[in-house]
């Protein structure tokens, strides 16, 4: 439990610090206060995180420690290459945790389930990002095919670290696939969960009008 | 007042922007939240000055327009050319920041004046500063002229460029010194207003252990 909330605490800190820098490169204040709510946001979500990890008389930053690696690198391997490829990372990254963190809920004790379902439903502008990329295609329909390739990128890459950190963390992986003292999801739950993100993932892509 | 608020939610935005990018520069997870926490209170701040701005049916982006080149000025100028000045510039900026609020939320109408003064209590952190600030003189007394130096510099910055503005906006000034129509301050008054200013930055320089 430490693990996960230590886990999901060191993504929302690290998506706050990858906004800002995005934020910094915004071609106006308007969409530079977009991204920046959107960290805001973030941020807030970290606080939250860590005052759970601090009242389970947890080290908050011991906790994110081991998650410093996998969670660098999917950023390290996914550094926007423009405004869009920012505006999309967000997008995307921001939906997917949401989606992950919404099936993982369903394992935990009924605080923390609460504490992060009522963290999910503020970061809001995403209907900004979807205006804004929608309008660039509409302008020039030709980056439609790279832009598709960036977001499966980002799932790609999303997907690789998050097996690598449930090969590293034991007690992580016994969470979702139960243990000898509780059940947890058997591999046709995880291909079934999987499956759902798979199928949100596609649904915020063709909002975007993007190709998953 | 909508030229008020459109400045202070420019500087507030500014702020938030600054904060970030020393965040980036921190030398430890810990140091990196710390920061982190006073720029979403920036942020904060912020979104309640903007979104009073739309309530008065102001357009935020062009309320703040006018003061982007002071700002940004007073930023270029003080360019922290280490983590101890960032720490230093944020303390001693958000402090300076808060107690102008204070001083001008005085002259205007209720509402406005409680929205200002309920976002002055919550950038918290400043403990954090005062702490790593007067630990790091401890172990290199040599580093606290510098330091005082970088502090009377922000000081002396804030002040020319809020001159600047105040030459500038007819507006803001009238706010201030008054006009044909109601009395505003008078020259004594903004010496007292200033001395008071000096007064308490003299406070929080001698908590960090500097000469002001």
């Amino acid at each position: 439990m430490v693990d996960l909330l230590g886990g999901l605490a060191y993504s929302e800190l690290s998506a706050f610090e990858r906004l800002t820098e995005d934020a910094a490169q915004a071609p106006s204040l308007e969409d530079k206060v977009a991204l920046a709510s959107m960290a805001a946001a973030e941020f807030g979500h970290f606080e939250r995180l860590r005052d759970r990890l601090v009242s389970l008389e947890a080290d908050p930053f011991a906790a994110m420690e081991p998650f410093h690696r996998p969670v660098d690198a999917f950023h390290e391997h996914t550094a926007p290459a423009d405004w869009l490829e920012s505006l999309i990372k967000a997008y995307v990254g921001d939906g997917l945790a949401a989606d992950f963190y919404r099936e993982i809920a369903a394992y935990l004790d009924a605080d923390t389930r609460d504490l992060i379902l009522t963290t999910l439903d503020d970061t809001g502008q995403s209907s900004f990002v979807v205006e804004r990329v929608r309008k660039a295609i509409e302008a020039n329909p030709k980056i439609a095919g790279r832009l598709a390739l960036w977001a499966r990128r980002l799932m790609g890459e999303a997907l690789s670290q998050a097996q690598r950190v449930a090969a590293e963390r034991d007690a992580l992986s016994a969470l979702l696939v139960g243990g000898v003292d509780r059940p947890g999801m058997d591999l046709a739950a995880i291909a079934r969960m999987l499956a759902r993100l798979s199928e949100t993932h596609t649904e915020r892509m063709s909002r975007l009008g993007l190709q998953a």
